[in-house]
């Protein structure tokens, strides 16, 4: 951290400040221009407060140089994290092929589904139960008959499920859920972060549709700050000016979040542009670019899917493309960190 | 609603989705040109759902062309809704001053604030009991304690309370804050806002932080659904490009809603920058474009607040902007709706 | 300037470094701590190329905390810039009121308007004669004829002209234009900005769609480095996620940029947000938070304008609005800056 | 495009528009319901100008449902453009692997560099001789000079050269250069899109930071309308909040560019990130998602580079990644449109 000092300040503030520093731990290294002077804080900042050093007199500006988050951070934990979720692992070199509908509709549906997948080449299946809707007039999900209707899915394809929770209260209905999903606009809901970092659960963090990489990263640090360090990170498009498509796809995240963090780091295209035909292309980009895995919305029957049947694929469309992600996958980039 | 129809359709399909769309008791007109045909439903259209439309093999596009919601709406509501907050109105000529700390760090604390903030001109006092902070390891805010502190703060200066929930487990705690607080990160927390349509006690909705206003109206939208039609909007800045500020507040949102909703909208310039010296200019450009009243930082030792220190007033700036204030106010902009 | 280094670096390649710098007459001071090393950079760092200095091998991550625009800093400029253009004064407490139409149509219109607006209360004139265009199939502007017919309306009416530039090879034909407009499409073309730093004559500087502060201050700076110090930075809105207006118009630039720079900062409301009504509240908000003027659209016949008609007032709406405005103009904010 | 229609309007107001809308050979479709009256346009309505429909008194809203580009849209030239550079082709199957250095610093630098990169793969040179910068003070290029480098760099290498043109004045100097490029920041400089439709040569438009895939397409048919068809777009990533990365790599445009558009697309992840290290995963990743080309930086040696070394990588490193590229080949998505 470095804090910037406005010029002719009063020596006492600056040794109150030097102290109150000093109490934590840090040491200071003053470097004093004509027009300028500089303090160096070196020492584990994350515990500073930048908006209160900010908010004193005498400082100018502060710039954090080091990252505000530890248990997610690569520099403290080189080595890729890998998470089992039921058998099924994810990051490190294994890939996670996550496919199923929107919304549970029914249980003839999931069933259906869950066979048609599992045969396509998942090894996970999904399924909405408890909705986040824009309207208040919109179909919310079966909620928790949705979770059970999951779980006979799983029972007879034997594929981990994954479904998203909205709220703390929920989850008693996730005991038995195999990844628990935690949508884009929950991304700060700071209290749900706190629940899940008590569990010792795999738990599934979508991106806010307007939060940078390291918003992202504190937020699993929420969780795992808790002790949960199961944690896998999910690009789903962030909001940008383009109207053509629901969201932009960024799967720049990946390499960049290669980077700062050991999380694996999965992809939903079908959320991220909204849009069916555009779901292989992007599905084929996220794995050259080398995500660990992608989530696919998939629909024995599209058009008269319950929400967001305009994304979804066919089973066949999916089997097709699992094929063409398999072709890809030898060549995809691997990164050496 | 607009549907524009793909070319060549088979004409089953087509039969199968006007007698879909009657059992809604929409109208259908169809405009057949050389290369489009276009159907314009007329009708109470809310209930149809977009994605579903689009999603359709023969449709090519789906246009809205009413607003999405009702009860927020001035067009099915044409008088300005006046909040009641503990006897102080808000809304249709009546002006907030709503003033008081980020954080409740202490009783005295607020006792000493509330009452500088009512002489200085204050008819409401805010204080942040439960605190969302973006790092797990910052203050996270005194909590129901914090709650109870302020209700004795109201105690002793006659003023309203507001302050912040951040999860329906914690509406327990609210029964007696006269005004309860939906934070930006919350505006979509579609479960928090299902259970505050229940209670019938005022609501303050701030602005998401990427959220357009039509978004952040459909989260009004489910308040009032539930029955509660008591909620007061906040602008509290969105986030753009620039880095010079923590946000960029969005004045232009005050005439541009009072044309959307007959709802109150009050504006928090000090969320809205962070910058304590720009919270002045920005109250009274607020003011001056019709703003149903003003939300402000005030802290009695800004240097040292636990959080947001550096965009708080000081009493006595504040008492000064009051001044400027109701200078001001017998020249602002009146609506004609 | 602040230098993060790596770990474990290779000691020639420091020196070097750190020969390099000294060249520049900076001063450098080393601030070692256990797992990190700042080179603090003392003296005028607006010569070292940031990204020349990131590339490095031992280099991990560089912070300006100074600001590289120098002539246009009011750190270094402390009195407010005052534009003279032909007599009429901007900045440092003169208002400018600019109006008149997007787009030159005739001779007659526009002797019409400028009377109009005149005695409405202008003291300057606008007229677009080269209309940047997103369409090539949209009306162009009447071009260099569209400048003469300005002049005309200008020699009835005494009001100086304000008209936009698009391309250097159209200056010749400002050379009797009293204030040369940059559009918010050309904030950035570097061989215009460089062009008109030759000139001795003001111009109005708009600010991109989706530009910082920091961004537009540096096409000042483009300006300014020529010689020509006669800048007005003019805010007509950003780009946001909003669709309900055209743009979002940032009143909150104005207080920040009067901390930031000396020059004048006029606001357009018009082109802000592309909606009529919207234009008194959002002229009153810019007045009451300290811009140095505004320059609005007006039409003598607004629904048959060809250009931008939905966002023109009538002369009798500008005229109520200018009466509007002068009654704020004695309350408006006023920064000790 | 569809009109929304304001209630109870005047009859007369209503023939005057229609009967100005038959003048365009435009169809009126109206559908009349009780709270709502929707005006069908069905025709070539890329002549109506969508602002004058907005600004009439008895309108509502008006919604443009078809692209307001012609020569760019598929729609209308179903078979993909396949654009001839000095013999190499672009598009329909025939990749471009664009290289070179950021700027064009010396002849033996580029002689050097050409060699390099020919031998590692690349079918073009790119190099920069005119330079936007955002400092007035930072190097502007070698101008002319460096474009003479660029030939005689071609003349040793047989690559054909890409390079940028900042204004049309500077036309003159590209007589010669096989490919020339339009910069981000000039996506929307008009009158240079203007003169480069007179021209019958190959031009790479590159895409704003801000700007949306229909305002790029319709900066194409700027180009187009003149009579110039040997248009390549080049995505080069968009401004978004995250600040890690300097722009965010929109990869998910090249599937929905290859729906709305016939021209050839290529990506660009040097100046789309703007971290060396994240170029070859981007690479991939656009490759796989069917881009019909790559424009990367090289450098000789880019610790040194004088603009954006922090981006450009060795020959080495782009001679393996081309490696990558040809493996993934194959295997990338291919569009049925």
């Amino acid at each position: 951290m470095v804090v910037l000092l406005k010029k002719n300040i009063d020596e006492k503030q600056l040794n109150r400040l030097i102290n109150w520093l000093e109490d934590f731990n840090i040491e200071i290294h003053m470097s004093q221009g004509m027009n300028t002077t500089i303090m160096g804080l070196i020492g584990d900042t994350s515990v500073v407060d930048i908006d209160l050093l900010k908010a004193l007199d005498i400082v100018e500006d502060v710039k954090r140089i080091q990252e505000p988050y530890k248990n997610a951070n690569r520099k403290f934990h080189p080595a890729n994290t890998v998470v089992n979720i039921g058998g099924v692992k994810v990051g490190g070199g294994d890939f996670a092929l996550i496919a199923g509908p929107c919304s549970v509709e029914s249980l003839d549906q999931m069933k259906q589904i869950a066979k048609d997948v599992k045969s396509g080449g998942a090894n996970m299946l999904r399924g909405g139960a408890f909705k986040p809707r824009t309207s208040p007039y919109a179909f919310q999900g079966m909620r928790e008959q949705g979770i059970e209707v999951m779980m006979e899915a799983r029972a007879v394809s034997g594929l981990p499920i994954v479904s998203e929770v909205m709220d703390p209260s929920q989850l008693k209905f996730f005991e038995d859920v195999d990844l628990i999903q935690v949508g884009a606009r929950n991304m700060q809901n700071f209290e749900l972060l706190k629940e899940l970092g008590k569990l010792r659960k795999p738990v599934l963090l979508k991106r806010g549709l307007a939060n940078t990489l390291q918003e992202w990263l504190m937020s699993a640090e929420y969780i795992m700050a808790g002790g949960n360090e199961q944690v896998i990170l999910c690009e789903r498009g962030i909001r940008t000016f383009e109207t053509a498509t629901r969201n932009t796809l960024d799967i720049s995240a990946v390499p960049m979040l290669k980077s700062l963090t050991h999380l694996p780091i999965i992809v939903d295209p079908s959320h991220g542009v909204g849009i069916a035909k555009m779901v292989p292309p992007l599905a084929l980009a996220a794995t050259a670019a080398g995500a660990d895995g992608l989530i696919i919305e998939v629909h024995n029957d599209p058009p008269h899917a319950m929400s967001d049947g305009a994304q979804s694929l066919t089973p066949e469309a999916f089997a097709e493309l699992v094929t063409a992600i398999r072709n890809i996958l030898p060549f995809a980039y691997k990164s050496n960190e």
